[in-house]
């Protein structure tokens, strides 16, 4: 089979890289003779017919934007096994002979999906900026939430220094605490809650307590700031700002990132992995690889299932977990 | 009168560039061969005779740094004349020979009510991120707290694209508007809502559905971001979210910049204004003017009386109020 | 006289906030239902009838970015008449109602003379990094330019903590030193070389030893950095460092930080400043007003004559030289 | 063997994420009830008995800071046996029970030396820019001085448009091309000469002009951007910079990033890497390792010979050198 027409699409959540990684591809391809086009707003582009030409002019200049020139969707209807079959015939009609999906793992079940009925390649790009997809050390825009994070956190330090004041911060992750662990560590912060080593409010607000505790016989009058994953604290974080308030009678500030984090240039650390990431899904559409997902392990390359990014949960680096409490309990 | 000793101190909100200004009084009066000592969290420090000496070596590398060094706070007590009049017999025992508070408003009328029962100079340097202090241009951090806004506004901007929303942004300003209303056209949002120009949650309301809806007809799908001072919407932004909500079907998103807007390294203008008001504040310690703040017009610093500071308010710039619907009804 | 199409080009060294600037007045025309066109490469457009449409939609999510989409240039022909002639010629073609060209003094005497042989408005809008133009408080990109420079020499201060050594840092500037000025206060640097206070390189070195000796009697074995204006040590900064190198025996390094200094989203100063002078540069094409350029006081635009950019010299403010040795003495 | 006394320094070139790693090493030692202190100014500390006591009031709020503390220096003397012997008695006399030195493999080199001679352990932890460490994936500094490069390059490209010109950057890298290799394509960069690759000027001239060639063919007009490893062409860059100007007939400017590079608050993954090396290097200290430095492959911290930094050459990764041609030939 010769591959003549690669279509794009970005999918799910946004994440900073995503651009670039739409660069990388139509670059790549254009070097091996290929078109690119992209498909907009994720997979409903497909049920639409909604796609532009990505010539390389297109791309000029892309890799340092932040959000997705493709825009993203989360797409209901792609559930549906007609969905699908529409998206196919579209996808014919179109000549189009690999399909690139960036995204999260909700976004790969759809690729997935699709790559069970079509006949041609389905490729799974991981970009998402929760870091929850097993099987790659990373995900594109992963290292820029977390470098936003630590940038808002740092600044927050400053202005905190002034008075004693416990500060609960909001990170983004979804069920996944690489984001919270990563910047509570980057940013020298007092204690973090991750979904992956919550027990009870009940329990995680004695440990608060005890950490608190042993910060100020340590430092007097300092700022205490705890970073949270979101949707983590049963009844939201006002829930845990009033327990702390009454239990040390400080006075306790919720401050929430928010989709800040999705934004800005992505790091020179995204940029170079949405370019080999993209490069190599070329690569595996040429190869005619069904139903995978591009994944990197110590920067090289490679192309595993897509199926690994639901069925297998990924963990949180368990060096970087038992370290904690020996940097934090102290300066 | 022989000026041998000034003391700092910083009060009320803290702001970038708190710490230019100490740097700059300390090195200013040590080229006049004057001593400095930097009275810790606000006027708390002058009733706790809680201070520290000032050396140049205490100062370098500080230009650059957010917070404040000698940390601040609000102090209800020193309202009170016997709190004063402590605070003067601690000033005297220390032999300061002048009092320099970098603050905003309220500090500046505590420092009134100390210079009224002392036979020294107190001199006040305008500090705070919300501009609103009438007889200077600009105040120390409040550049710093536009530019700290628009960074996140340009990220949040990124992700905005992707979907058509509508996205609330908190940011501060306590009275005044000067902050909401610069970062809004500096980040080219849709709309902002200030205090100086609000009338009614229902003629507001009406309003931004207009805008909106002029918006949409020049450019579909894309996200719409409304900047709104903080305290200003009755009954706060989730007010106001449902009701645009209700009226578009357009999804609504808040986000509070918070806390960030007072942290990270002051802007170069930040640190020049600082270094500017800073040395100027000597010379008037060192001219034993009484009561008076120093202020700057087209970088140029002069001594205003204190009271302006409660008795004026200042004026959003006109020019800039005015050019808001040229340039925010389309692109 | 009714104006129905506005023309821009954006000439001389570019500046960061020129992207802001054609955002704004295409915005501002809109408004006042005015079509705008830009011509490309500066006066060369108008030669050789190189220009673009410029809708709103064109200039959406401009205000942020670097550059210029209009790209800039020198024009030597421009100083022909037969060249202006020819101009003028394919401006009336066009149907052209005003003229705004955004750049420095080289560029306004461009205007100046097409303004002499042509019955239409030409407006010209202060872009530059130099801040080098009269009348006005400041020129669009100079903000971010300082703002650039400082955050270069803060890096080069945390490395240069480490050893005893002498930096050379070289800004921009042409032949005025409102650059070198301001980003050596606001990084607290040791000295700075401006040509408006340049004496002879035998006068200066003695002055750069002196100052140099001064601060290591008060902090032994720390780095120093001196800023320097560019083309102005006579020979080349490498000169200089070979005459501080043998008269003090310690290393001395050169940095040049050059282009760099021209890039970059413009800081929000700079995207105000853009703003407001291209929104009120329309506002003087529609009153009519011929050979005037922009110019703001206070954050208050008003209309000068373009003349005053090359008759006047703008000076240095005088109260930041003279405060410059009251705190680079010590830290 | 029970440690009771760590002693810390930082030698050779510096490199951010240095002060975030000692921090880490006190944190950690405290936790283990060891104390901390610091050599100054590299192994020069241990021959002139330099130090400080590091509590963790001292690492406090640290992580973030670019530079090192402890200073660092290089040490020509330490190659001399009766240095090191002198430097032992030292350590002796100060109680300490082991040696963590933060550097390149100039630094481990004596830390090596000295291990063959003292009986308690010596632990190197890989801190350089350049990443030429083999064993471990990245050295600390190392992201950092990529997004330093990279954010310059940014900048330069924003003004790079305007005109047809090729811009020579010149970044760091000792003998190796990492940081070339990668900010070259972070940063979209159209060709990058490193060590690795490098054959002859000749050659390589040749291939830059090819480049070039069919680039202006895809691109008209456009600049070009060229990063090269610092001392790599031979005579310098300005003999590139002739060669180039002579056979295109195109403007070409030199810029050398510098010194720039070295600065900075470390990114989030610098201060995540030395945290987790740092707190490792203690570990390993308890443990008695000898001779070993800490190591890092997927997040994960290990401890490896010494020798290694000095008798592998570290390679560039494979895939990324290949994917070059890909993406440069053409946006």
């Amino acid at each position: 089979m010769s591959v003549n027409k690669i279509a794009i699409l970005t999918s799910g959540g946004d994440a900073p890289g995503m651009n670039a990684c739409i660069r990388a591809i139509c670059l790549a391809a254009k070097h091996a003779n290929i078109k690119t086009v992209g498909y907009k707003h994720g997979f409903n582009g497909l049920l639409n017919q909604e796609f532009i030409d990505l010539e390389p002019a297109r791309v000029y200049n892309l890799i340092q934007r932040g959000g997705t020139i493709l825009n993203s969707a989360r797409c209901e209807k792609f559930k549906q096994a007609a969905s699908i079959a529409k998206a196919i015939v579209h996808l014919d009609e179109n000549n189009i002979d690999a399909l690139i999906v960036i995204g999260g793992n909700g976004s790969f079940k759809g690729a997935a999906q699709l790559q069970n009925m079509w006949n041609k390649p389905v490729v799974g790009v991981p970009g998402t900026i929760d870091n929850d997809i097993a099987g790659t050390d990373f995900t594109i825009g992963y290292h820029t939430a977390i470098q936003t994070a630590v940038e808002s956190i740092d600044k927050v330090k400053d202005t905190a220094e002034a008075f004693e004041r416990i500060f609960l911060v909001e990170v983004m992750g979804r069920e996944a605490g690489f984001i919270a662990l990563n910047s509570a560590i980057a940013s020298g912060c007092d204690h973090v809650l991750v979904p992956e080593r919550f027990t009870s409010a009940g329990e995680e607000l004695v440990k608060i307590i005890d950490k608190l505790d042993s910060r100020r016989a340590n430092k007097k009058n300092a700022s205490h700031i705890i970073i949270v994953t979101e949707n983590l604290w049963p009844g939201g974080l006002a829930v845990l700002a009033d327990s702390l308030a009454s239990e040390t009678g400080v006075d306790v500030r919720i401050l929430t990132l928010g989709h800040v984090q999705r934004g800005g240039s992505p790091s020179s650390e995204d940029r170079l992995l949405a370019t080999r990431l993209g490069t190599y899904a070329v690569q595996c559409c040429i190869n005619d690889e069904r139903g995978m997902m591009v994944a990197e392990q110590r920067e090289t390359p490679m192309s595993l299932p897509l199926e690994i990014s639901w069925k297998e949960k990924k963990a949180l680096n368990s060096y970087t977990v038992d370290m904690l409490d020996k940097i934090t309990l102290l300066g």
